[in-house]
């Protein structure tokens, strides 16, 4: 029998998958419960608050999971740029691997739960913030002032979600990679002007 | 006893508006009924495909509606950037007024819905391609070039998607404000380097 701490992955695992394709109020008990392959009392002894603690949570490990890549890209590439495309082309390939059912991690539930519960709303807001100001950290360390920085990263990841809403929507990653030209051309020169200044 | 077609019509209100704040499946049958004002019977005497109809329909009318707001705006501004502004500036109000309830009237539907009805991913589809034709043909007759407004005008439509769903989560017209003064300040550029052109 696999430890306690197993069950508990699983479920979260199966929670970020089937909110992130479906949002909040599709995914019922018995699918979160057969997906995790938990039995189903164990959902309340490690979540007792149940479907809305256990969103929460996987909210926050989604958001954070977004935050390493985008750190990764930010730490492996030679410009602010390059960064956000490799981060755009990943949930791009992302989206097509699903056959277009995982677009952003937080977005379903965030329209869809956040209204109505308070810890699922936090849980959200915290993960586009702490994604906006990674964003904005990465520019600045590229030479955009801090100003400019934070909202261009606001820009940014508006762009970002609307893209993969579209290319959702439409089956197809092309508004996404409109929306990366766009924002690599912006970028790029949003960093040359800065530095044109003294 | 009012006209028959009243009661179609308030359902369908009451779907555009309840599948605007919270989605498809968060919206039951009694509450679109009670809301619609009409009896539990009468939802399947005029939607006999039921609430998916009434979704498919609700979005499909909501989408319309959206697209009279683009060419009014498109009409009585001096430009692109003037009439993109406007929307934005309606959509943040509309967002305030309903205690940021009310965001895209297309999005919490297209997350949670389109990947499991047809009807709907249609109707959600159709609507977004309509915005973005109409975005594209605004750019296009102030001196953008056909092409460019194409790609201009999905990046508009992100950005502008994704800033009214940061503006829903932080609560806070902020990002919405941000895409904005980007979008005006990018088409601005866009017609003018068009314009000089041979």
């Amino acid at each position: 029998m696999p430890p306690r701490t197993d069950s508990r992955r699983r479920m979260l695992d199966a929670a970020a998958e089937l909110f992130r394709a479906q949002g909040y109020h599709a995914t019922g008990l018995n699918q979160l419960v057969a997906q995790g392959g938990a039995p189903k009392g164990s959902m309340y002894f490690h979540f007792p608050g149940g479907k809305e603690q256990l969103a929460a949570e996987a909210m926050r490990e989604a958001a954070g999971r977004v935050l390493e890549q985008l750190r990764a890209a930010a730490q492996g590439a030679p410009d602010a740029a390059t960064a956000i495309a490799l981060v755009i082309d990943a949930l791009a390939d992302e989206l097509v691997a699903t056959g277009f059912r995982s677009g952003c991690p937080l977005a379903s539930v965030a329209l869809d739960a956040s209204a109505q519960s308070e810890p699922i709303a936090a849980a959200c807001g915290e993960g586009y913030r702490s994604w906006r100001d990674a964003i904005a950290a990465l520019l600045h360390r590229h030479g955009v002032a801090e100003e400019p920085a934070a909202a261009l990263a606001t820009v940014t990841l508006a762009a970002i979600e609307g893209g993969l809403l579209l290319a959702r929507t439409d089956r197809d990653v092309r508004p996404l990679r409109q929306v990366r030209d766009h924002l690599v051309s912006v970028i790029n020169s949003g960093s040359a002007e800065s530095k044109e200044r003294p």
